[in-house]
């Protein structure tokens, strides 16, 4: 392709939007354009990229035995309110009407278009497995667009369907798509973690997150180098440490006047914040519950639902405060709640004694209290948010916190759509039972900004080749001299044969050609330029900045062998 | 691939839609399913054609020098107002908000996203002529989702803008890339004809369209098989035709009560309908029009806007009626009109003496109404509409009225975007130009309809090959019999290197599986059935019936011969 007839409007200004450098970079490159917050355009050498890793994403479906399909983005409200998710899915779901008033959203996930597909043509476990997918546009209402491509309102997904006739296939499929993202991110040449985490509004008992660790990523991740244990920050667990236990000493109130902060209470009473323990109230469906961590700590509300198996999980008001403690927010401690009270607490605070808690009374503390004695744990569980520092939960090593994208999120689903949505097989023995699902996405253009993310330096882009949108870049320098553009010419017809090439003939300076060539970050350069003259050209690899004349007898050969180790790397 | 570890479920049953015979097969051999009204999957096997007809029209959009990018389907509505679409795009054009409140539509089309991408970008005429193009999923709100993939709600286009320093860009960019249509066309097997045809709500001053001719199509075609002449039916010309002159006769009036139509008139007066004149009101750009045509024609309102270059037109209501003639509807006529009524007739009426009219009086006709005598045309125009048997403009033969499927759509819009939203680059003399604009819809899912309804027949469908999903089915006729299964499994072993090969291993009756092999459709069929004994298999061919046995060791050159026949067919 040559670059004079071709569309890359790289940009000499810096773009305004540059919140993490693949963003400001894909925009001066002229990969993308911005249309409206978190709506993009493809340019054509982001389209390039885009497609380049659509297709490895579509061999390695396919090759997991994922059968291609499309679905499409407007869905009836209908099948959405079979699944309950019309209503709960929340302001993330555009919604919109036809002129006839008839209700459609614009599909963020696909779980009820292929469970209507499946009930209404799988009748009997012979035809199962069957895993189907769709690489597909999907919207979803963000409120706070960010980086691009990362979290736009209009992205394209993979999204894969397993359908199974019981756990154990559920097991395998999960597998084989699980083996297959690890195939695609190696491809990619993306290092990545594969975290547990969070279902969110997809649902599902078991869930794995692909995350490719970056500083400008917007997920937190709990890490131990030591074991490879990765969680999302949200539900990481802590292993066990040792607490300073403290003394049973008698309770006492005191009196604490307009002190409500931990650090405030805990100075007033010349002691460290590690000696208090928060009491925090939440209506876990329908139930009370008061969550106990140490003073210095903050819990984990996603760790708190999984430990008691809360679907839903709101925190008191000052009302109910009042109503289950007899004190206003601030003073609330376990010792002599009200019974109904569920009293989970953090696995450190179990084998704390004599420590500090409101005294459920305005204005006053209890100080020396000690569970079994003073108040009764319901639950102990591991509730509390881990940091770096904590103790790794598999091998008691040091955690660490990290910063990640996530690319893709894989679900066991199990029958909680199939059932919703009524979706039934016969089984071998003539019973009717419902299909075991898998859902598993990853986000396809997300993952263009993801490989910028990891791939690029100060002077641009620098992509691996197996996504670059040409292999090759040849730079004439000065497009007046015969010698230099019959040279260059004459190589750009020699390699298309062989590979993708542009050849950027533009009457520009060189300097202007040498900074688009670095900012644009085709893997490897050829410069044609005064020693053309004595038949040579430099040949460059971008990422690692190797520069070395060639003459143009040995060029095919040394940019075929350099092809192929950069295709190693 | 293996049928029994595929997804094609074809249907026992009939469906419920099957307004045309493409949608019925479609939807009978597993092709596609509906999700709601003018909504649908496709599913595999209706994936691969689309996907085929997909890189057919890539293929032939770079050829022509277009550059491909992908342009987002949620558009803001700030474009939208720039160009004055917003409101004028009419209710098939998708509205809805973000969660801001912001307004965004679903583009049907991206005029507007082009224009914005190319005016930030391209400021000099030596960057043009730009083509660029995405081939992506648009949305409108039909009233009357039909067809199948003919007429959704949501389907893919391929649309291609192309920007031009001047007419004569203009003119070479509309060329190439009307050729590149008849290329696509030619290399889909697909019958066509390039009408002359109305621009609607994409404006611009010249359009073509690309109709496919079927029987079962929504778009009427007026076509003169003796020259080529034709076009969309609402704006054919018509040649000049002996018209029954009429004498020269004294003007009467005469009492008609009751009588409104042209045929209870006529029948009255004991004459023929072409003995009178309609005289229809219309309101033009806030002119008043008297359309006048033989009383047993039809106006045509799309000729009657082009002759007097009106941009809106709508009937004038009864009382305007009363106004402009001083009576009621039905007695309307081109004598003692207002002064400011422009009177057009249709070039057959200037022909005519001596007819009847209504006489601008309740209950009343003029007969021997002489034009030129009685009352002047301000116009004579060619503005009734075209029928079967009406002479060719060209060269006056026979026209016919036919059906087909519009399947392409190119426009010349000159500077009327540009101008609108504000799109200029600087000529070579300095001065500040708008781009000259073309766009170019192709309805790339449509077209998997129009090759099904051409391609099909009473039992099922016989997809070209260039666009079937698969080259070859085999059908195993009895999967308990050891040779036949081991004859199969080697010929699709063998095949498979070669070209794109089904195998029915399904357990199924051969009923069902010769059934399914004829609705699905796929050009070569391999049939391994008792003659494998003997090392013998049927080759047959779907669409023409042929048959044939054929050794084993024959049968690769065989078919790799009738599968050259077949994509040179």
């Amino acid at each position: 392709m040559r670059l004079s007839s071709y569309f890359v409007p790289t940009l000499r200004e810096e773009p305004t939007e540059r919140d993490i450098p693949s963003l400001r970079l894909l925009l001066k490159a002229g990969y993308i354009r911005r249309i409206a917050a978190g709506v993009y355009t493809f340019l054509p050498l982001g389209f390039a990229v885009y497609k380049k890793i659509e297709n490895i994403v579509r061999e390695e479906m396919n090759r997991a035995g994922g059968i291609e399909i499309f679905m499409p983005a407007l869905n009836p409200a209908e099948l959405w309110q079979e699944s309950e998710r019309w209503t709960n899915f929340g302001p993330e779901l555009f919604k919109l009407k036809d002129r006839t008033g008839r209700d459609f959203c614009l599909a963020p996930t696909h779980e009820e278009v292929s469970v209507e597909i499946v009930r209404r043509t799988i009748k009997s476990y012979r035809q199962l497995p069957l895993l189907i997918y769709h690489i597909q546009t999907k919207f979803r209402d963000e409120p706070r667009p960010r980086g691009g491509l990362i979290r736009a309102k209009e992205f394209v997904m993979k999204d894969l369907y397993s359908f199974d006739r019981d756990e154990k296939g559920l097991d395998e499929s999960f597998e084989k798509i699980r083996q297959a993202y690890e195939r695609i991110l190696q491809r990619l040449k993306l290092p990545y973690l594969i975290l547990e985490a969070e279902a969110g509004a997809i649902g599902g008992k078991y869930t794995l997150e692909f995350t490719v660790p970056t500083p400008s990523g917007e997920d937190e991740v709990i890490l131990c180098r030591s074991c490879g244990y990765a969680s999302s920050k949200s539900i990481a667990m802590i292993g066990d440490s040792e607490v300073p236990q403290g003394e049973e000493t008698p309770l006492r109130k005191v009196h604490t006047p307009n002190l409500k902060t931990v650090q405030e209470v805990a100075s007033f009473l010349s002691t460290t914040p590690d000696r208090l323990v928060k009491t925090l109230l939440y209506i876990a469906d329908g139930r009370y519950v008061a969550a106990l961590v140490r003073g210095d700590r903050e819990l984990s509300e996603s760790k708190l639902s999984l430990a008691i198996g809360a679907k839903s999980l709101q925190m008191a008001d000052g009302e109910t405060i009042e109503k289950l403690t007899g004190a206003p927010m601030g003073f609330s401690g376990p010792v002599n709640l009200r019974e109904d009270v569920l009293i989970v607490a953090d696995k450190e605070v179990a084998k704390m004694k004599g420590f500090i808690t409101g005294a459920n009374e305005e204005d006053f503390h209890l100080i020396g209290v000690v569970p079994g004695r003073d108040f009764s744990i319901s639950m102990v569980a591991d509730i509390r948010l881990a940091v770096a520092g904590d103790p790794c939960p598999k091998c008691q090593g040091k955690l660490e916190e990290i910063r990640g994208i996530e690319v893709g999120h894989i679900f066991k689903l199990g029958t909680e759509y199939s059932e919703k949505m009524k979706a039934y097989f016969q089984d071998e023995d003539g019973s009717l039972k419902p299909f075991v699902m898998g859902c598993y996405g990853l986000g396809v253009s997300r993952l263009v900004s993801a490989v910028a993310e990891i791939y690029h330096d100060e002077d641009g882009l620098c992509w691996p080749i197996s996504v670059a949108p040409f292999d090759l870049i040849i730079i004439l320098v000065n497009t007046q001299d015969d010698v230099q553009r019959e040279t260059a010419d004459k190589i750009y017809a020699q390699l298309s044969q062989k590979m993708s090439v542009l050849y950027d003939d533009r009457e520009e300076s060189p300097g202007v050609k040498f900074k688009d060539a670095d900012l644009i970050g085709i893997p490897i350069q050829i410069v044609v330029g005064r020693k053309a003259m004595e038949n040579k050209v430099e040949l460059r690899v971008r990422r690692t900045r190797e520069r070395e004349d060639v003459s143009l007898e040995e060029i095919e050969d040394r940019v075929l062998s350099l092809w192929e180790r950069l295709k190693e790397e």
